[in-house]
């Protein structure tokens, strides 16, 4: 459990870093397009991570958000995948909302995830077959929901899409609400915690669910792409993390008849926006 | 400003007593459908705030969600318009992300609005012509946006109905990002703090938006229905709230043109979910 611990401490470090250096001016550079931001802070963050991981232990590989491992091609030894700042948007625009998110996967195989909610002071923390916990106290398994029952986190951008609107929109239809957050990590924070039943998106990077991805399966959620499969760590995924029966209703019934559809849309074959 | 800092105290207290009680087993009930909510903690709030006001201004009139001056149909004298918990599905579901709201009116002349996100022990206040404040710190004056650049709070549910969808999706599309956090109070706060740019929604009642109004407005935003019209104190309205100059932008090039079609919807001629 040391380097648990470790990566615990080097998080939420790096989380006060950036809390003392809020109010100081951001250098805000784009990079996809002109919605897709990075800051300074982001890139400090990440290089902060970086060297304090390669202090310790030389021998990891790190894969970051702003660059770092761009060259690795597969999940041998002990590698650490991290955003430095997940919801760069909200912490440009809102100086909350975001977090810092940190997987580590050895072998191939979940060790353990991070996830801080840097401005809550909130850590959402598990090491594969020990549990899942929110700062100190345990977080409960999930609860099984019916889709009419549940809340939707889904970002509205997606039910403005040709290509995505006649799928994602019966599962906004039939839930009992739906929600955008801003932060995908603090979505799959949220899913396992219960505070959201189920999030849906598209393009995400490991980066941006690596640490969930361990902490939402160590409390019961299901996460896989939206053609059910498991995530790929090394390159974007579609998403479904939900509660077990959530999980099931939403993919038989919402996605499986789209899966044409689907296949086409993670074959990359649409436009970006 | 004797009846300012008594909204301000009951509305604190109000939340102060949701908060000890938040662990005790919740009543809940539906009201108009399935996915509208109503608990014992709202009504017990609105018992308190109407008991609370009454024993102090006996000659007041209050309006509230749960029923309270549901006979009232003038604004003269002073007029409390409460929400004794917006945002009744994230109060159940999250335990947080709900606010109490309370604006007061003198003859139809806006008084004061107060929001109070109970969890975070967040309040937000106005005094028409006083300025805003989050606890005790004055909210800045808004600085004005344009979509390309902002944040748009809107319920994905919206992009889902065939006679809203092509009016709100290509408000989605040219802005920066969307959200969507499931309280219209806290939605007004966040336009008045900045954190969001514009908040976008049909059906809301005036307890719904009588505090935001009053605080919105008092950082310049400007709020109105979305035939651009001021907003009915005593009926469910449409709301468009941002900034001015992204009011303006919104207004003009995305709900201008479909005016016969939300003065249709305004009338109420299309079907409830």
């Amino acid at each position: 459990m040391e380097l648990f611990e470790f990566m615990k401490e080097i998080t939420v470090q790096a989380g006060s870093n950036i809390r003392q250096k809020l109010n100081e001016p951001l250098l805000i550079e784009t990079k996809s397009n002109a919605n897709d931001l990075v800051t300074n802070m982001d890139k400090e963050t990440e290089r902060f991570l970086y060297e304090t991981i390669i202090n310790t232990y030389p021998e990891h590989k790190i894969i970051g958000e702003e660059g770092s491992g761009k060259d690795i091609n597969d999940l041998s030894g002990t590698v650490w995948i991290i955003d430095p700042i997940d919801g760069t948007l909200n912490f440009v625009h809102q100086g909350e909302n975001f977090a810092i998110s940190v997987g580590v996967f050895i072998d191939g195989k979940k060790y353990a995830g991070v996830i801080y909610d840097v401005m809550r002071d909130k850590l959402y923390s598990a090491c594969a077959g020990h549990g899942a916990y929110l700062n100190d106290s345990p977080i409960e398994p999930l609860t099984n929901t019916a889709l009419k029952q549940s809340i939707v986190s889904i970002n509205p951008n997606w039910l403005t899409k040709p290509y995505t609107a006649p799928i994602y929109g019966p599962i906004v239809v039939d839930a009992r609400s739906a929600r955008s957050y801003g932060s995908a990590a603090l979505d799959f924070a949220y899913v396992a915690t219960g505070k959201v039943d189920a999030y849906i998106t598209l393009r995400l990077h490991p980066w941006d669910f690596a640490g969930g991805l361990i902490i939402a399966e160590e409390v019961g959620a299901v996460v896989t792409n939206q053609l059910d499969e498991s995530l790929n760590m090394l390159h974007a995924n579609s998403i479904l993390v939900a509660n077990k029966a959530l999980h099931h209703e939403i993919y038989s019934n919402y996605m499986k008849p789209y899966q044409t559809e689907l296949l086409t849309i993670h074959q990359g074959r649409f436009h970006s926006r």
